[in-house]
């Protein structure tokens, strides 16, 4: 396959969709065809790729055909109808919704953390929720220095992470807010414009959301530590792109801090703010495809504790770069050779 | 004194002196005579009180001539000038900067929390910081069910928390930033506008704020626990008025999750909100003077754990109504009968 990989991005209209296709284009992966696909509603819109217009094209099983590799970001029904069809007909799925990802048979991956989840024979693998892909490469440099006993985060997300509509959401209440009108609420539960939301996803029967859930349950598997004590609370803040995390992880031992931070600094894929007042933010961050680590301290609070600040851009590390990062360990690992 | 008390405001046009003032009216606090005041640019100046427009004067000594109660909100370095000098004459000083806190001759005070730490001949008491105001409340409560062993928290601030020109800073922020225009950047290290900020006050030499050190030592004072292991990270978020607070909290011994509940909904000042998806906001606690907590779960990741979001109008009970509650307090001890 000297001449590149026949590639689909299903839900290309949408926020992840277009990141993935210009993270494609950035990480000049070897692309032939790129075919973007989307609902009815899509079909016919045109994307650009490398100065090309392309038509969107309705995804069904029959368009797939000659496809070696399919994204997928347009949600749990869709990656459902489609993943495990073409997965079993030889198409390597890369899914961004939670349809797959904790299934026993689906690796879930982030490249700089458990590439090795990735088996020769796995034709369907799950990218991890946003919030959860930049937490586990932070905790991932912390594992080198230390067995991790317990992480406790609390997550400031952007507006992105719910798709396009809702960032115009958040445009449009602030607009509406700062002309004394009363702003529209649809996409979030409560008007996000100026005011935090303690909710992102629905709520669980143990007072926790799914979104807080994604990231205990899912961070758990991509480290290899099913019982790893987690607990997160997930917010929703006013930005328009990028996740911010606050981290407090215990380590099972005393640690050097010095070590911490040269683990961090090492460590791929990570961006070490090493002095306090040089802090990353979601806005720093965005356009990026590397997670931010920032105010690194000792927890005087608990034995072993170190606090740290996380940042990444959801829509690029958090879902297409992860995504396109995965692609990029299965044609390493000559696929497609 | 059955003519009422004669009260200072000194920052009277700030943004916490406002509220000071609007406290006074809502509350019915038996001001005789109310004396605004502030620094020379200020003076001249007039606010509003039951309907009278009353001048603003410049702060010195001699201006507090019969006043009883000073209620001061002009940051350090007024308070540093005027507060023992004057609480040395008989005048009682609630002071709303950091200046006297953790003094130990100087009570910090939470009316729901320790109203017994105002001695009979405590002139000087000074008001905590405003998102500590709000820990505690809901802290103290938790405490009713079992003693506390550790909290860790992170904080969503509003851009009050630093003044008025600090609001006025984000409103032209996010306006320069919808009709793309370079924001301004002077009341924060950063824009603020559509990003959150990890930072509030400056460093430290062990990497935390010293807004994050006021939340953990003002704490265990309030507390009076004065090793109590406490770990703060304290964020700055595109919001108006309203401080958020995501808290993981330790108890010695185990609980029942029911009875944290009933202390919470049965607490002077908290106002408990029971279903998940009724969390409170910012934006709803704004112009109150309750303390709201909602999201309350047990923490799955430590033994004896709660979660908790809680949530204030920081220029309310964070600064102004606690201000007014402590002089309360005071009226209530018979001080001025």
């Amino acid at each position: 396959m000297s001449n590149g990989i026949n590639v689909a991005v299903v839900g290309a209209t949408g926020a992840v969709g277009e990141a993935m296709i210009s993270v494609l284009v950035d990480r000049a992966f070897p692309v032939a065809e790129l075919r973007p696909m989307g609902s009815s509603r899509s079909a016919g819109q045109t994307i650009n790729f490398h100065g090309q217009e392309i038509e969107v094209v309705e995804a069904n099983l029959n368009a797939f055909d000659g496809i070696d590799l399919a994204l997928f970001s347009a949600g749990s029904s869709v990656s459902l109808e489609f993943g495990r069809a073409l997965a079993a007909k030889g198409v390597t799925v890369i899914d961004n919704s939670r349809a797959f990802r904790m299934d026993d048979d689906v690796p879930l991956v982030v490249p700089e953390v458990n590439p090795e989840h990735i088996g020769s024979d796995d034709y369907l693998i799950a990218n991890p929720n946003c919030s959860t892909i930049q937490l586990v490469v932070a905790l991932a440099a912390l594992k080198k220095v230390g067995a991790i006993k317990r992480v406790v985060t609390s997550t400031y997300q952007s507006a992105s992470g719910a798709g396009r509509d809702a960032m115009d959401e958040l445009r449009d209440q602030t607009v509406d807010l700062l002309n004394f009108r009363s702003p529209n609420v649809e996409h979030f539960s409560r008007r996000l414009a100026f005011d935090v939301l303690p909710q992102i996803d629905s709520f669980a029967d143990d007072g926790f959301t799914l979104e807080e859930h994604k990231m205990i349950n899912e961070t758990r598997k991509i480290l290899g530590q099913d019982t790893l004590p987690v607990c997160a609370t997930c917010v929703r803040v006013p930005v328009f792109v990028g996740h911010s995390i606050s981290v407090n992880a215990e380590l099972e031992s005393d640690f050097d801090l010095k070590d911490v931070s040269a683990s961090l600094g090492d460590f791929d894929g990570i961006v070490l703010h090493e002095v306090q007042d040089e802090f990353p933010t979601a806005a720093d961050a965005s356009g990026f495809d590397e997670v931010h680590v920032g105010r690194l301290r000792r927890d005087p609070s608990v034995e072993n504790g170190v606090v740290m600040w996380v940042v990444a851009d959801n829509l690029r590390k958090g879902a297409a770069t992860n995504a396109v990062q995965i692609a990029e360990v299965i044609y390493e690992n000559q696929r497609w050779s």
